[in-house]
């Protein structure tokens, strides 16, 4: 049982201990709650898609373990007492790590995004899947987080790192169809292809073998106006310090290489750089756009149809193999949106 | 002579070769030009007060030396071949640390604020000295640079470091000003006891004695929403890291901390909290506010007319000082507002 969780009963997992270092399937139990009968209010749901994100990380470290781990999926409802959720209705549900899940859907709260029923027509010919990715959070995190805090113009140089991930490869293309030249940085050789010959990145770099420096004087020589960070750490501040154009915006979204850390790492100073550049850095957590979530899903989900937008995805087969799945999110194991097949 | 410089010639302090650590005398030379008769459009002029102030230790870093040192002065005009500028009329110029200088005023961009004409109604009862203070760019540093970045709400609390210097004891002032809870670090017992006992601060804190987070932990126990920054550091990481609030303002006037580095100084990553606590922290140069520049001086003057604003002075004696002045602002000597009396 899950308390007063909107879980009323589920296959799932549980979250026995803070993470140390990085994430593992020691850090999880495996629970199987008996299911009772549905009632009035309640819905019977079973994952056709899970979600880990990087974000889950750093999330949780402000919960207090036990508890179902954190996340979304995608659901289609096998039973329901609740009208709003009729049988056969595919749902996003942002309930955990739960595979077929008893939920109380009046105890969900449905204006923040926790349980949304999704019209048929916006699935024709997309993968449920995507739900999770350019038409779920990442695909919002990736249009707002870069639209409303880079600012980006036309003409001007944009670099975004993590740009092989679920949010780096969409706002890199988002900046394409803005009118600007995009600098891509990913940990593989093949991803940095994929970023320039698929997705139209003009530059794309392998940071573990090309020092940040040295790629942004050959891309972007003229120096770059917009930076959205997915990774911080000391190669973000080479960004900021060396390459940042005077009123260049930065954009926070994550710091995927110090979400591990026990301790802030010590990095570079970039308040100098900040202050004479003047540069506006601003963090952003994606839930603050919550009442324009239908106006960036609607936007990217046109930009796919039109082609504008390409996606792709690194499916994990099985819901046992979610914690290896999240795991993978932090050793670059994916390619575009990381997602559970449940 | 000075080349393309507006200054004809002068009675000035010419920077030898950049600074290494701490500015010292011996970075300068003394130089004595003939003084010519003056041509059409030329004036000539006598510094009454000097301003020295912490940006141009970084801002110097880009010019290449020799040349004569940066600064902006209090001059009264002695003789006029130009009608804008008439004997005996008192001016703002930006032309450098220059004694007795004959300038070309039509070679001084005007409208960057390089020569300013001050109306006599202005001084009434007020020195001219303030002109290199709070009616003038360390107050428009402090009136936009918080107003327009921070944002303020009423009841907010605010925290301000290098809090008894020129900008740091108006921006708290202000704060009050606008309802808010305020929160100064200074470098001495006898600096603190000023900003509580004359200019209202609701705590100050000698950062030599106190740790940053112990006076936050007293001080701010409900957080930190605004943090004017002059000085950068660690000690600016732990207020960003441990205190402040989901949703908080950094204002990044200065790093004086770190402008006698050599390198980026290594400090604790602060990516992570502005990421999760949706920070906005902005760096700017006041010029950026040149078109609203009198907007500032005259509320400063009203404020100071309405007793709200309260000034200090620090006064060196005697133009030869000036590099002696300009090494006390990164040791603590100046109280208030930094100035040299000519």
């Amino acid at each position: 049982m899950a308390g007063s969780s909107p879980i009323v009963a589920g296959t799932r997992f549980v979250l026995k201990h803070q993470f140390s270092g990085f994430p593992k399937k020691e850090d999880f139990d495996f629970v199987e709650d008996p299911m009772p009968a549905l009632k009035d209010g309640e819905i019977l749901m079973d994952a056709l898609f899970m979600s880990v994100d990087p974000y889950m990380r750093p999330y949780v470290m402000r919960l207090s373990p036990p508890f179902t781990m954190i996340g979304t999926g995608v659901y289609k409802v096998r039973e329901s007492r609740d009208p709003d959720f009729p049988q056969g209705g595919i749902v996003v549900a942002n309930v955990g790590w739960v595979k077929t899940a008893i939920v109380n859907s009046r105890e969900i709260q449905k204006d923040a995004g926790g349980l949304r029923l999704i019209p048929n027509q916006m699935l024709t010919g997309i993968s449920p899947s995507k739900l999770l990715g350019a038409l779920g959070m990442p695909g919002n995190t990736a249009y707002f987080g870069f639209l409303e805090l880079c600012k980006p113009k036309e003409g001007e140089t944009v670099v975004v790192n993590g740009a092989a991930g679920a949010v780096g490869s969409l706002v890199g293309q988002i900046a394409k169809i803005k009118g600007c030249k995009v600098i891509g940085f990913a940990g593989t050789d093949e991803k940095c292809d994929w970023l320039t010959k698929e997705l139209g990145f003009d530059k794309a770099y392998n940071y573990k073998t090309t020092s940040v420096d040295e790629a942004l004087k050959d891309g972007a020589p003229n120096g770059v106006d917009c930076f959205f960070d997915n990774v911080g750490g000391v190669d973000a501040t080479i960004v900021i310090n060396n390459h940042m154009n005077t009123f260049g915006r930065i954009s926070g979204c994550g710091a995927i290489s110090v979400y591990n850390d026990k301790e802030p790492k010590m990095i570079p100073s970039i308040q100098g750089s900040i202050v004479f550049k003047q540069l506006r850095y601003e963090g952003f957590i994606v839930s603050r756009w919550l009442e324009r979530w239908m106006e960036g899903i609607m936007q990217m989900a046109q930009w796919m149809r039109e082609g504008k937008i390409k996606t792709e995805e690194t499916v994990v087969e099985g819901f046992e193999n979610m914690p290896e799945a999240f795991k993978g999110l932090f050793t670059g194991a994916n390619k575009g949106k990381m997602v559970v097949k449940a």
